[in-house]
């Protein structure tokens, strides 16, 4: 068949919109019409040309949600007409990793999805008879792809895919990051440093399991309403105080039990471990730091009781988990609709890059017809 | 009255024994007659100068057991009679810390304990009218000695001192370590870095919990005997492979669930946490590094699930769980007695560290008349 998709023929440049042949779904495979996908940093990442393991042509888009449409023989947990939200992370449920209760980190497919490939290690989509790579598995950048079941949440059919598309990635990385990684008690004490979306869906995550106080930290002072709405109830701007590690230690008698780093920087890194309460203070790393660099700090600092921790796909079980967080989207804990500042059609999506660089948007959805 | 102690009277130089002043206790102190102390590095470590909060004159000694002699006004956990052992790190079962869930560090007493004297500011000991300071609120390089009541763990009174006193650091960081502060599984896989007295504690630790495989890693073979006496599965000398990361990773198939470092090399910290286990190996520093010195990685390590802990006293709740250990001491259940390689009169003190500092030993152990 033919499908509309956003095309990365090479690093650097814009993504062409073209219509790419796509073969139907093997043994274990799902066809998946896209109904609308988010357009994340880590698409840029790939598209600048930085990611080491970035390959092309491909089509890129990882945090998509759409409908079933065909199913290839042996599939059985979802069927045509089912909803759904492709999963990056998998959940095979069969290995090692999976039947390990400590991880999230599903490693059934994680070689083939690395190379751009299906597991059997061929490409669905073809142009002009030659193949285009698969990206994280998902490919949301396309109106239909193909995916293997196990990378397939199926999740309630009342939810619209325009705002449940974000669960995908940037919504469960940040509330998983709180509510399975990090498991923050109510009443807890919570620092989030970069409150873009990633630190506004931390900070809804901390809210929604009862955190007592949730300090957020950026350098740009125009984020504070957006945040304050989410739950932040105090505004730390690094430019305004001496040493933010020791205004916070300050502000909390101690410092906090939790913190978040949501930016990237392996200096910010070091100031979020800092900040934790001596004895017990966990810090959690949300963000993707650039290649080859380092985070650092004294042995002291997990030797008088910190811990130093990190997260993927927010330690979210994709199968599991992300139907619940479609859930408490639709019970109205938490919010997603005022995190999406842009849509745009397929055609556009260029723009959505642009919106993300300029730093204007939290987060463009694309929708397709 | 007096008491025969070993007096610290400047960094770089040997202790000096002498007949020391000892005032009686005051409200909520203890008088203790000590019976048996071991002699650790972190006495050797202050009496070099290296230690920043090193003071003098002082007497050294954190490691002993003994018997109460008189109690102070308002005493009430503790009479003359009982057997004890000194806590560096107290329990008060009051301040923050001992009421929060997660960490031993008792912090009730810290400042005074750090400076050297007891909570009401002064020192018990002085020599020919002048104060000499105490050191980690024990100074048991002292016959008799005052400590707060807050700071002796009530023992059963048939273990013998000179075997039990080792619990007063050593054999509790390395076990606690294990049990207390990774709360390490039945099944799990273990690495243990440097088998030295920490590390053979770490491994009878992992032993006593039932760890499937504990892997020891030491440049020195002489250690493997021992090491394998008390539980040790697997030796690796990074002398003979050529990335011990990488070897542990392959033997091991991914990793370990728990690793510990248990030297104080910023270096072997590094690769402690990177031979954990993708997703779930959490990997606990145990040594104490020099001044200033950093621990650095890529903050991938952590993104992909691994945890970077530290220990402190084992994770120990002192009067909690100090008598536990005593007990599976006589229960047969760890072994002390082959780690206590020398014993000397104090007397003898000096020759305790050199037996250390040569290597000859693996715990020297002071015995009082």
């Amino acid at each position: 068949m033919k499908t509309r998709a956003a095309v990365a023929f090479e690093a650097g440049k814009p993504l062409q919109v073209a219509d790419v042949d796509l073969s139907g779904p093997r043994e274990g495979e799902v066809l998946v019409e896209i109904k609308a996908t988010g357009v994340c940093h880590t698409d840029a990442f790939t598209l600048s040309g930085d990611d080491p393991e970035g390959a092309f042509p491909a089509i890129l888009g990882h945090e998509g949600a759409g409908v079933v449409v065909d199913v290839g023989p042996g599939v059985k947990s979802v069927k045509p007409g089912d909803h759904v939200i492709p999963l990056y992370t998998p959940e095979c449920r069969e290995c090692d990793y999976c039947l390990h209760p400590k991880t999230n980190l599903c490693q059934s497919i994680r070689s083939t999805q690395g190379q751009g490939v299906m597991p059997d290690g061929t490409s669905r989509f073809t142009l002009d008879g030659k193949p285009i790579l698969h990206y994280m598995g998902c490919s949301t950048f396309s109106n239909y792809t193909v995916l293997p079941e196990i990378a397939l949440a199926k999740v309630r059919e009342d939810a619209p895919f325009d705002k449940i598309c974000y669960i995908g990635c940037g919504v469960t990385t940040g509330i998983g990051a709180v509510a399975f990684t990090m498991k923050v008690e109510p009443g807890s004490t919570v620092a989030v440093f970069g409150l873009g979306g990633i630190g506004l869906n931390v900070i809804q995550g901390a809210k929604m399991v009862g955190a007592s106080r949730i300090i957020g930290i950026d350098l740009n002072p125009s984020k504070v309403a957006l945040a304050k709405q989410f739950g932040m109830t105090d505004f730390v701007n690094p430019k305004e105080v001496e040493n933010v590690v020791d205004h916070i230690i300050q502000l909390t008698g101690g410092g906090v039990d939790y913190s978040f780093e949501c930016i990237g920087n392996v200096n910010v890194m070091r100031q979020a471990l800092e900040c934790a309460h001596k004895g017990w203070g966990q810090s959690c790393i949300v963000g993707v730091a650039g290649a080859g660099q380092e985070i650092s700090t004294r042995p002291f600092q997990l030797v008088t009781g910190r811990s130093w921790k990190g997260t993927a796909f927010g330690g979210a079980r994709g199968r599991t988990d992300v139907p619940k967080i479609v859930d408490w989207y639709m019970e109205g804990r938490i919010n997603i609709d005022d995190l999406i500042t842009h849509t745009m059609p397929l055609d556009d999506i260029n723009k959505a890059f642009d919106l993300m660089h300029s730093g204007e948007s939290i987060r463009s959805v694309v929708l397709y017809d």
